[in-house]
């Protein structure tokens, strides 16, 4: 005679989407079981990234509903499962976009799991996305009260980082780290192409760790910000021969920006044998790239795209903001505004470069 | 009251393209005289490129006439300008593609002078294409009996390089020399794309550094060729499937292949993080990259271009060359038949890996 026991299950509350382009509204759900690997989190702030905005409306053809969106969230482990041993109840983490990987390829092996050969499994992409659906629910991101989430990807947060201002070094700070981590020293003359969430955060780090930066910005009022957050030189490439006084200027660059720019223009800025970096996701007449092989080989120059970070690159970065005192400007808004907050980001209304961080009561 | 002597020159024979699409005629020829800076050579061997047919032909429009071509030549010093410490009278040298460059900018002070940012000086490109034409005649390749180049630039050969086929390491050798340098490691699963004059030294070069090789040939009858210059697999790419099977593969692909090919089938083969390195100069219709930046950004993958070498990794090759006993794939064909050679090359009926390799009687 065999005996099933429904493994315990844990329900919580979040702001659920229902179907494309619905407001989210706060629902409870239930978690799958708290897995061996996983902790359990009590979520206290989440970020907000215009990813989110795209995947609410499945403007990527990759979404499945109901869907939990959130993806820079923090709070603190309140369950851990039996083989966790990196972490305690009372440990303060932080979430992104990984929630899982294969942990057995050339890539995971050395913590680049943001670059797994069997693709990572993101925080909230549903079941079919990838192989490590833990059955029974659909994922569910950071906009939920608990969480269960694999423990390499519960990142503890290092002392002297804030919840609600270090929730966003969670991508938007990953997203920016990276390229600065594979491509920028001490001494390259950095390039950052718009101060928006991901700009400005590639602004304070690639300047922590010694880079000569410069923001190359459509809006002549981010001049002033630019410099306090540790730019040495603004550039308005919307003014006529601006961009032109910056040939062959920059080491590296990364574009932020999720518009169309005239790419030739933009490699012209690269010094010999420099790097331009895609970042983010670009809008769709932004999705492709085209140009000239000749200039290409002539200069040495490379184009590379760049996702996240893995979780070795992720540590880096925390500790990394830790001593320097590196937060994301935020605006923290109380949960119960999400959709509002949500439809201000989509239709560009943050105008400016702070992240808004949203907050459970 | 002023007397003005003329610095001495130095006539040489040469072949000579008077106008696009000639046959070199052996012509005699003056060059200015000797620069403190620089060394005369006695001329040996000279290798053949395909730039050589493109140039002759101004296929790139970049072409002046007279021109004298050439640049993967040897020889021997005869003299030595009075600022001259490195060289000496007896010592044998190779002449490439630059002849010199600024020597001022950051690239140049560390001995990549192939990313010189005020441009380098292309050995046998006239003077308006660069600044440092010393002026009185048209620059002159390797396609003369007697050269007078920068000693920077006139690489002396480690002994155990043979004069003959130790000259296309000078240009094909350094072309896919340079991404080896850059991109690969011991242990980096390198795929060669196309095994001609470049493809057979990056597979000698790039196993000699402990790669792990993949030729991807259209020529099922280059197999055994690859497997005895060190190649560790071989790939028919034309063939049903060959390609899929090597997705997500190589850590690094050269592309040597002049024509265009599917470049997102290609980009496949490279794992996530991975480098596709572009070297050559492709013909017309290959001359454009176009991709979508998607993949890029979520696979980590960077699309690089690649220009020869410069002094420090041309020395560094040679060293490698001399040590491992590298050497080209020749074959030895006298001056005298420069215009039938040329065009045997042009035509694609070099056949093989090998490179034509002109000796002077």
């Amino acid at each position: 005679m065999t005996t099933t026991t429904a493994a315990p299950t844990t329900t919580t509350k979040a702001y659920v989407i229902d179907k494309a382009g619905a407001e989210p509204t706060l629902q409870t759900i239930t978690l799958a079981a708290l897995g061996p690997d996983e902790v359990e989190i009590d979520m206290q702030y989440c970020g907000l990234c215009h990813t989110d905005c795209h995947m609410r409306n499945n403007d990527w053809g990759i979404s499945t509903y109901p869907m939990v969106a959130g993806h820079e969230g923090t709070g603190v482990v309140s369950k851990v499962g039996t083989r966790v041993a990196e972490l305690k109840v009372g440990d303060a983490v932080g979430i992104g976009w990984i929630r899982n990987s294969c942990k057995q390829c050339d890539a995971c092996l050395v913590g680049k799991d943001n670059l797994c050969g069997a693709y990572y499994q993101g925080t909230y992409l549903g079941e079919g996305a990838g192989g490590w659906g833990r059955g029974g629910c659909q994922l569910q991101g950071c906009f939920a009260k608990v969480m269960h989430v694999d423990a390499r990807f519960a990142y503890k947060l290092p002392a002297g980082i804030a919840l609600d201002a270090g929730a966003p070094l969670l991508c938007a700070g990953v997203t920016v780290w990276e390229p600065i981590v594979n491509f920028v020293k001490p001494g390259t003359r950095l390039g950052v192409v718009s101060l928006g969430g991901l700009g400005h955060m590639a602004v304070k780090l690639g300047s922590a760790v010694g880079a000569e930066v410069t923001v190359l910005s459509s809006s002549a009022n981010k001049a002033k910000q630019s410099a306090e957050m540790g730019a040495h030189h603004f550039v308005q490439y919307t003014r006529q021969g601006e961009l032109e006084a910056c040939a062959a200027k920059f080491d590296v660059i990364i574009d932020t920006c999720p518009a169309k720019l005239d790419l030739d223009a933009i490699l012209g800025c690269l010094k010999f044998g420099g790097t331009y970096v895609r970042v983010g996701i670009p809008h769709k007449e932004a999705q492709t790239v085209s140009t000239g092989l000749i200039p290409l080989i002539f200069t040495g120059k490379k184009i590379a795209g760049s996702i996240v970070s893995g979780s070795a690159n992720t540590n880096a970065m925390l500790r990394l903001a830790a001593s320097h005192n590196i937060a994301c400007d935020v605006k923290v808004v109380p949960f119960t505004e999400l959709t509002s907050t949500m439809d201000a980001l989509s239709k560009g209304e943050a105008g400016g470069h702070f992240r808004y961080v949203m907050k459970w009561d």
